[in-house]
């Protein structure tokens, strides 16, 4: 293979295998920014059209929509930002930033999101979709039992994907230009091969899959040949690698609708041809930088049609293209390259963008210059966020890549079925309601004994606490397993499949929100004798407690270790659950969408927090409440187990004021720097880190224009604080903003 | 329940049991035929134009297609043939026999066989529906094993439903009649509510399935409404009874196009009703004749749209609307009604027709008026065929219909997956050559030996036969796994199975091609020391034998019992095999489509048997060689056991000539019952008698104006002999027409 002179190695020769492929090939970084180049012109040319475009796209929501067509990897028309500058090529339609029709999730769904920006489908397509085709949503609907459809009534669950795709099922897009198309073919022909002895269900199905992947690969290539690259063979340089990743990506979301579009882990691979190509002398720094801005110019571009209400759960039009970049091979060496700067440096080249959601995998270990490269960058944009590599890597080597906001998989060999997640305020409620809605008064579990008097027993309401929880975890389950039977049936994701191996495994994320407020809670029930009063339906509508409790996030274990002990307990249920295609449940303490909508249908709760008021999102300390500093509130989230517990990710979002970092820079990101390793070090698994005041966001909330680029991190990705609702706006703002550490 | 006055019994009230319903409230009929009634002037006017359009259809093959909307329970407007005459509605779509387009096999299938007819698809159809929606047929081929396409390539296998609906799943569509639609929704709404527990891949299944079913039935009453007919309630009267009952089943043809569009066994029900209304002076005979007639017409009717090509399989258009008839209660009382005469009587009425595909379900109990009545019709028309009810009541009680030439099931609570045939000549001719196939020259089935010498070793030969028959079994199986997935995940046939309760015991069919041939083979090399020519490869090219050999047909149980243990070898193996669904395996000694067409692709066989000619059909002797009368060629088909081995049906396809019954129609009709006797006596299951000769059929052949009407019986059905093909003419008229007794 020409494509191949000077690489090493020869085991990835032999088989699909990118990382050997990564180990034999790459170069360590440990120098520091200095090398890193500006943007090219035909890089500002191609990028200042896109700021347009985004520009007007917030004003209008949907700057343009494809209604003649549906979604298809190979549906549209070749489309350019700027052809005569493009270095790397490729669009989701025909035009940037123009949206998809995506009707595999209920065609009504797809009518209403047009409608919701004033366009409208196509005749044709209106007519006969649905006289055609089944779609995922009416199949969901039909194996619905009561009991999920009862806790979907009263917001238990909420933001599942239903009518849109789960995305989250992260392909291994390197092996496209690392291997070629044609060489991807033969070996999935291989595996259908391979794949028989007895024809049972779970064979028949496993086949047809395989065939749809190769059918999958097929249009890629078609898709390709669009933009003139015939992708049969490997990639032969940067461009070609880069361009290669891309198509196989850009697949994926011409394809699919997923509420998570992750991209993977490419800088360390990227670097590798780029490094070749620069010994020969093919191209230069600036060439090199150029070919990653337009890369990453890509990503930006990455939108789908949602309906207008989904911005009251997917905040701020997110899409997680979530790129993971450092990390280290083993406790010596790390995996940061140049490349992994040159991805950075595109936050500098181009200027702040909530996407791609760039995911520093961070250690102890890494290279000094490249973790005070990222502080930097972290302090000034917001634009990354970290995870613990250590602690992820002693699971899952050293080639697995973040899906959404926190969930590792091996790349190529794992995929995760998306859960959206289920408010566990209305657990605690159940247990103190004698199992009914505290809104609908419904008996919503059997079985759960009043609490007598007008006190809360503490025994008592862990004791149903714990039924509840079982129960929850049982229909959670029954509902994820239909969903992902469905979204398999009407809605295979045969692109992103086709990157992985045929055999991968299965992981489900089940999502955990409001727990910050159950501990409270219990909290408060155990060491300040809440008071209740109840309607007549048993239902209690006032607590009162005269005590002080401690509460989450101070760093004090008589309430952490309460809720410890619930996420053990949800792990414990968890594992009981027999999952669709012999998943592993993963707990998740990551809310993506759903905080502040939770919040609203969710009585008042003995913590003292209101009927309506909002949850505090993922694994964060309740709205204000962690008082004792930045580093008591993040050794409280640390404490929270990651591994066989909670192992889908554990989401910290956590705001902290320049002032309390330091006046100085250089102390800002020496105690930035602390802050993270402390975190890290005592077990803590994620972290985004907004580095603002309250004030300068309120200033913005009055005046937009004063910073329209401000990105803040929300939830597990950033968003552009202009993109939020008022609402959402204020819920930020109230969070905790630490003003000392 | 007004619609139930004067109806007896109590538990069919609470449930959904029509076989309570019929047993409290028939009444046997024993007399003779006088009473019936000649045609309505309604029905004449109604039939005649019926006539001309099938006589133009006769000449151009096709008389029209709906080639703007595709096949659906509700997506035609209501359509008449004449509506003034018409006392019962209903078409497949908005005009007589003009076909539907059901592109659920694949579009491209649907585009051939309208240009075979020179039609053409709707743009937007033929544009949008691959891009939209995957068919069954591609889901197939994207999950066939290498071994099953070596086998259809080598035609080991043909006629598979690969690309047209499976049919052969009966649904109870009295029920509709007896309890309205509202009341079936309300049992399978209540059947959903109890569908829980774990909620697992088959439950989920099943919710979609029964959620499909009620659809169903919201459709059907939608579909009924078009005719101005509320379905809601239970029928109130015999001609509701009939049109409900009709609307059922005209659901299930218009949403599917299976090769077998059985009716059931509704004389008898019918008649419950006809009797409370003759009773109540709201009817008299002749009106209820009319009612019977308009009915017979309308099942006249039924056609699917295929491919020009699919003749050569699925012989003069068969559609296998089989309506079984008579049988007993117990030994004492038959079930048969005047309604059952009245479903004969159509014969005279409107003349002979190749549909409905009317089935005596005899007994040595039933009244004599009754089976003399029968054999009179079956001598003069061919246009009935019987069926053992002794032998197949013993094992499925006495509310079981025919569905498809001689496929038992349960009423209601069973059904049967379709699965054409196999040629077992191929697995001879494979046992002799090494595992070869003797036309391909390709290895088919490995680790046969190759039998030394040139003679076959009898011992030999049948060892390896056994290993080619186990390896022939596990890749059907394997087919007909993965078509009824796919047929369930593309095609589910929702308004059938609303017919059925929700937990129905599921049998798949093997249908075997070619045992006669297999039978002499065998009888020849063990007996009559075959020489043996071979090619380059190994491969048999000739035979010889020079001693004459036992052959099956002349009640030789040296060669009979040769049949005999390689029928239940063939059970043994389907018995290992793991079935979709856990569906039983049954053997089916039922050629529908092939017999001819396998013959063509099967090389010269050891009995003497030339390259390329015909196989005989089902269980039937081979043509010619049954040379030792009617008697003896009867009593050794009558030897194959039924139940627990070939229980999905022995079709038996026999001519006699008239003169061999005798000269008076008085003798003809006592010898013919006592073959008839004699025959299921013996334990023969399934018996279609043509009465007809050679010559007959020759003079026909040459001139098609001398009995345009001559319905003969072919393979478990009746066809018009006019509308075979040349070829299928002459395999019919080689075959063995007895002349003696």
């Amino acid at each position: 293979m020409n494509e191949w002179n000077n690489f090493q190695g020869e085991k990835w020769k032999k088989s699909v295998n990118v990382e050997d492929f990564i180990i034999n090939n790459y170069h360590e970084y440990t120098g520091d920014e200095k090398f890193l180049s500006g943007s090219s012109k035909k890089t500002n040319r191609v990028w200042s059209r896109c700021q347009k475009l985004i520009d007007k796209e917030m004003i209008t929501g949907v700057l343009d929509v494809e209604t003649r067509t549906i979604a298809g990897i190979d549906n549209y028309e070749a489309g350019y930002i700027d052809k005569r500058n493009e270095v790397i090529v490729g669009l989701q339609t025909d035009e940037p930033l123009k949206r998809e029709m995506n009707p595999k999730g209920g065609i009504n769904n797809v009518v209403k999101a047009l409608s919701s920006y004033g366009y409208q489908m196509d005749k044709d397509i209106k007519e006969h979709y649905s006289e055609y085709c089944k779609s995922y949503q009416d199949g969901i609907f039909d194996a619905y039992t009561e009991d999920i459809e009862k806790f979907r009534r009263a917001q238990v669950f909420c933001g599942l994907p239903e009518e849109y795709g789960r995305g989250k099922i992260l392909g291994d897009y390197r092996r496209l230009a690392l291997y070629g198309a044609d060489y991807l073919i033969a070996m999935k022909e291989r595996d259908l091969k391979r794949l028989k002895g007895s024809i049972n269900f779970a064979m028949i199905r496993m086949r047809e899959e395989v065939s749809e992947q190769i059918k999958a690969l097929k249009e890629i290539k078609m898709m390709a040949s669009r933009y003139e690259y015939d992708i049969s063979r490997p990639a032969s340089n940067a461009k070609e690698a880069i361009q290669w990743l891309y198509f196989a990506y850009l697949a994926t979301v011409k394809q699919n609708n997923g509420v998570i579009n992750s991209f993977g882990r490419n800088a360390t691979f990227i670097d590798i041809y780029i490094e070749r190509d620069l010994n020969e002398g093919i191209i230069n720094e600036e060439q090199a930088q150029e070919l990653i801005d337009q890369l990453i110019i890509k990503l930006r571009l990455v939108r789908h049609l949602r309906k207008a209400e989904y911005k009251e759960y997917l905040i701020g039009d997110p899409t997680w293209v979530t790129e993971s970049i450092g990390g280290m091979l083993d406790d010596e060496k790390s995996l940061v390259t140049k490349t992994s700067y040159r991805f950075l440096n595109t936050i500098t080249n181009l200027g702040s963008s909530p996407e791609p959601n760039f995911t520093i995998l961070w250690s102890e270990h890494l290279p000094a210059n490249f973790k005070s490269y990222c502080n930097k960058l972290a302090i000034d944009t917001h634009v990354i966020q970290y995870v613990n590599d250590d602690l992820i890597r002693s699971k899952y080597g050293s080639d697995y890549a973040i899906t959404g906001s926190a969930s590792p998989v091996k790349l190529g060999s794992q995929m995760i079925y998306y859960g959206a997640s289920c408010n566990l305020v209305k657990a605690l409620l159940y247990a103190i309601n004698g199992g009914k809605d505290e809104i609908t008064k419904e008996v919503m579990v059997d079985g759960i004994a009043e609490i007598p008097g007008d006190k809360l027993n503490f025994p008592l309401v862990v004791k149903n606490l714990a039924k509840v929880i079982s129960k929850f975890m049982t229909v959670y389950a029954d509902a994820l397993n239909i969903i992902h039977y469905m979204q398999d049936k009407y809605a295979y994701e045969s692109s992103n499949m086709a990157f992985l191996n045929t055999v991968s495994e299965r992981k489900m994320s089940f999502g955990i929100a409001g727990i910050s407020t159950v501990a409270d809670s219990l909290s408060a029930i155990r060491y300040a004798d809440v008071g209740v009063v109840r309607d007549e339906n048993g239902i209690a509508t006032e607590f009162s407690c005269n005590k002080p409790f401690p509460r989450y996030g101070n760093n004090d274990d008589s309430v952490d270790s309460i809720l410890t002990d619930v996420v053990k307990l949800l792990a414990k249920e968890l594992k009981k659950q027999k999952l669709y295609r012999n998943a592993e449940g993963r707990i998740s303490m990551q809310t993506t969408v759903d905080n502040v909508a939770y919040g609203m249908s969710t009585g008042a709760t003995p913590d003292g927090r209101e009927f309506g008021g909002s949850l505090a999102p993922a694994a964060n300390p309740s709205h204000g409440y962690d008082t004792s500093g930045a580093r008591a509130s993040l050794a409280s989230v640390a404490k929270i187990p990651y591994l066989g517990v909670c192992e889908d990710g554990i989401a910290n979002n956590f705001s902290i004021t320049p002032l309390a970092l330091g006046k100085q820079k250089s102390e800002m990101i020496l105690n930035f720097d602390e802050l993270i390793m402390q975190y890290f070090k005592a077990g803590g698994q994620h972290l985004n880190i907004n580095v603002v005041s309250k004030d300068k966001l309120k200033a913005v909330q009055r005046n937009p224009d004063k910073d329209n680029l401000l990105i803040v991190r929300l939830s597990g990705c950033g968003v552009r604080f202009n993109n939020l609702t008022r609402a959402q706006q204020d819920e930020l703002i109230s969070r905790t903003f630490h003003d000392m550490l």
